[in-house]
């Protein structure tokens, strides 16, 4: 069993994954147990997890509907009164069984709900495993803003078991997989060049790099728990990509992109930015456009596409006092956080993406 | 000028208050400022607070509706919204100046926007001077169940002026008077009698023992801030009082409550099954009756009024597994938490309430 100790809960991974998860429930004892999951997730990973669940008590299952646009409020509230009806007390477990929404909302709902219940989550796609199940970060999207309420509050445990991502489709597997090139990009040329070659609809390959990638997430959040600095870096490629996921959401003309798929476009255009400004070498620059272009299909961007972009980049919550600011790069695994980026420059660098062949 | 360091801010009383204000401010260096206030707060001390403001940026007001029914997340969403609108940032700063939601309220949103901002609560109430200023509570309600979503985080600085309790109404002043007899009955005799015989309504007499209020509650939050024992006893009167305060918000039959009355009732109520289970000394028994009803009017309950109430107390945040818990007292000054007390003996409690002379 692989794991890491962090402030509060501890992260499994694999191996005795299910011990560890019964053993906490016995600790904690809890009053009742309520599993948060979405219409897909309970279809595809409730089987699994309730055949390896021994606890005393039987969960009672909350269902919200799937998909990113229901990371809201309104849903919150629904699950706040769901809770108080059925009778969740101070003592009670929530389990956040689903995807990066499912446990960033839950994780709210739990921390939130008379001023702070336990809660455990169970990640079951590739993004939530490698970016959501560490750190802390919890909360739901305003109107188009994304992340834009929450706080940060660590689970007891997280349960990571790689047979749930059997159940996923190939996209949103590349869409986790995204996280784990942008890990590569800012930790060593060593795990960007083992993550890039990766066949990350293997399984089986995929397993020893996931567990490097959830340990190169942790020691960063460990060090920067407020993102007052190095956690920053964090946000490589995010900038951009939620402004372009956001953008992609609130519109008919191009199709809604996977968080993942909005962020790879998003650390294209970073590395331009980073060749133009630091100097990011132009070989490398080419090698992350090809890698991701090789997974990730290119999308088409208009003028008034950008410009909407460019309107919700001074949304994102990392911004001070109306200015815009990137993580950049200097080179793979050499940061620069708190850059300011002129306009045309991010112009250029949906030009060099459209062109890039 | 009288402080208590905590675990973040520091609360600051009288003399010296506004010069703490303005050097805050100075040192934290926020991109903006934003005051949420209430209708009523808004007209009768916006231009106090703002004599004493002398940091360069103007601030910016954002004002809600008054009252009790205000203080839900319908609410929080229109301030985040109007936030994010006005360009609020991790380095902007909120300022709560007003009553109990007040405070309760715009520390939840700051608490919660883009996973935290700092926020200096300027409670103008007694109530919230004396109750709302330590502790780090904050949250709101959802329907008729009280405080039932929030999370704790202190303010950078509480700022305690009494100069604006000259803009209250009496029975305002009478509703924060409950928390200071609550403070006495959990405490000592000697605190107890000196509130006792406190005319709350004259400010000059109130300020000392104000402040001795505010201790006696720091001294308790700071040994236990996240209520597993000891901050129990701060409940004192309050799970009934919650229940009364709820009912009489949902009803036309009788008048609403302000917080303080409800409480005061609960107060009468408790320390007859304190009584009853615990051998709480008769004499001081009908001193604590004597003296509420000295100064808060009874309430008429009529049974199906009480049914309702017994309902609502299975809400209680601090229920577990159904249970109803009480904090029950000895005697004045000596608690027993946790306590289970049947259904018929509250019903005897009302009708002690109701037939008192």
């Amino acid at each position: 069993m692989k794991e890491i100790i962090k402030n509060k809960g501890s992260v499994y991974c694999n191996t005795g994954v299910w011990n560890a998860f019964n053993k906490e429930l016995k600790k904690l004892k809890p009053t009742k147990i309520f599993v948060i999951t979405d219409t897909n997730t309970k279809k595809f990973c409730t089987s699994l997890f309730l055949n390896h669940y021994t606890f005393t008590i039987s969960p009672e299952i909350l269902e919200i509907p799937e998909g990113e646009t229901q990371k809201n409020i309104a849903t919150c509230l629904t699950l706040w009164n769901e809770l108080s009806e059925k009778g969740a007390d101070r003592q009670s477990l929530i389990i956040n069984l689903g995807g990066g929404v499912v446990t960033d909302l839950g994780g709210f709902v739990a921390s939130t709900f008379k001023r702070g219940i336990d809660f455990i989550n169970i990640p079951t796609s590739l993004l939530a495993m490698v970016d959501a199940s560490v750190g802390g970060k919890n909360g739901v999207d305003l109107g188009l803003i994304k992340n834009q309420i929450g706080i940060i509050n660590n689970p007891r445990l997280v349960i990571i078991d790689t047979k749930f991502l059997n159940t996923l489709p190939d996209n949103q597997k590349t869409s986790g997989y995204a996280e784990m090139l942008k890990h590569g990009l800012i930790h060593s040329d060593d795990y960007w060049n083992k993550v890039k070659n990766l066949n990350e609809t293997n399984i089986d390959g995929l397993e020893e790099l996931l567990w490097e990638s959830v340990q190169i997430k942790n020691n960063i959040v460990t060090q920067d728990p407020f993102e007052k600095g190095l956690r920053k870096t964090l946000n490589y490629g995010h900038t951009l990509g939620h402004a372009i996921e956001s953008h992609s959401l609130s519109k008919d003309s191009i199709n809604p992109l996977l968080h993942g798929e909005a962020v790879a476009i998003g650390m294209i255009l970073t590395s331009y930015i980073s060749n133009i400004i630091l100097g990011f070498p132009e070989d490398k620059l080419n090698d992350v456009s090809r890698s991701i272009l090789d997974k990730f299909k290119r999308v088409n961007f208009n003028s008034s596409d950008i410009d909407e972009i460019i309107k919700l980049l001074i949304y994102d919550k990392k911004n001070t006092n109306g200015k815009v600011l990137f993580v950049l790069l200097n080179d793979i695994g050499n940061h620069k956080i708190n850059c300011e980026v002129p306009n045309d420059i991010i112009l250029e660098a949906f030009d060099y993406y459209k062109n890039y062949k």
